[in-house]
């Protein structure tokens, strides 16, 4: 299974209108691909930017908002990584409820490029990202393996 | 000439890889929108919300970073209302800095639906917006004339 | 031992000066808050403003930062109840770092007054906050019994 | 008249109990002190960080909240220098609302110390800071003159 983060709806995501302020969204994404980092390629994201000097900052973004959230609702975010590009890396986000049955409430995907931390240049993706964002896909579509 | 909001990249904006956080972008754009009810329709947001009972939840999102944007950068960000469906607005941003010569550093464009505040029951767009919003977009289309 | 809520500090939670901003720890005090009240109370936040209509707005806040706090540390932030007035009670807070050591890095308190969710009239602090509030500062203190 | 940075509360700002976040003051109170260097030192604060390596990290706040604010409350948070010490300064902040009349809902005081930016060491403050910080104190004291 893909990694998930479970973040549970706080009190200050939430806006005038009584539902989850839409910029949080992708603060919850950021959250998840930050877990992800330690979860999946045994490595802290804070050491990806500092001691790898490598920083992913987001050129592309595209989300849908399924469902209204609402305070203290718990939420699994699905990370996936849907291309690895020569100096690029696509992410994937599903967004779940978790109610009587799990509901998908929301999706997204992001394009990040690799920059050095220090100059901002582009770089590269690192070869040690590469291998472990592959080796991740791998796992990954394993455990939902393509039908034919 | 489309409104514009000003916004300047303040202290808290800014992540650890020392660029705005992206998820304070679509921030921007709210911010945008807001300031855009009072200045084109004259209308305060929460007036909107509270008295009108109509909220206008994100349904769908697209944004391009195209720079990276540092502490203490000027931004100008545009608002324009690209479809207006019977339930559903399309909105469009543009942000430009203000360097020696104004630059477009991110584009975005996000739907919202109509809904009721009280009980989030999808509604019609209120004529009172409809006719608003036509109006902006006519005196949008006058300043940049279509050519043909 | 009384509640910790366990918090990572996140990407976002950092500013341009390399640290924790700053507002973002009264951000963790709310969290370690609000989780105290499922943990300690057996009761969601969510219920108590929107099934209660008990809303706690802070009236009052003093807070020392002990240690600067940088991405990825982990800390716990422990709440105490230091006080149940007849309309207000008083928190406390300590928030300590997850090193080789333990190290309180932050402290602080605040006071919140009951207030009436949808009118926001003064209340009294409802006997059932009263009974858990208190029971919890009982076991509280037969933790960390007082010398004498 | 010293030093005051307008900010209108945003539809972000607001949390479930239809009021301030409350770890937004402190927010405010960071957007003005960062708009009063620029206003009353003539330098921009990402220029105070970067360029003269000095960071002023908080180490004590506190705040007193009188009144509730809403979505789309205009309110001016008011700058002051309460002290000046060796290596630390203390902020005041007042909060005014516009209504018919000014009313006075929040206040403030934080305690920064003067570190280097990039080795976070503690640091007098900069003789030009003192400066700055000093004349605005005299030229705040000539508009308000004490008594006696």
């Amino acid at each position: 299974m893909p990694f998930r983060k479970q973040i549970k709806v706080c009190f200050g995501d939430i806006d005038n209108a009584g539902i989850v302020y839409y910029p949080r969204f992708m603060h919850y994404f950021h959250l998840a691909m930050e877990e992800f980092f330690m979860s999946e390629m045994a490595i802290d994201y804070s050491d990806v930017l500092h001691k790898h000097n490598v920083s992913l900052p987001t050129v592309h973004l595209e989300a849908d908002f399924r469902r209204r959230l609402r305070y203290g609702d718990q939420i699994n975010i699905e990370v996936r990584v849907i291309n690895i590009g020569r100096t690029s890396i696509a992410w994937g986000y599903r967004g779940y409820r978790l109610m009587d049955e799990e509901e998908n409430v929301l999706e997204g995907h992001n394009v990040t490029v690799c920059v050095k931390t220090d100059t901002f240049e582009k770089t590269d993706v690192p070869e040690w990202l590469r291998k472990g964002l592959t080796n991740y896909v791998e796992r990954f579509d394993n455990g939902r393996p393509k039908s034919g």
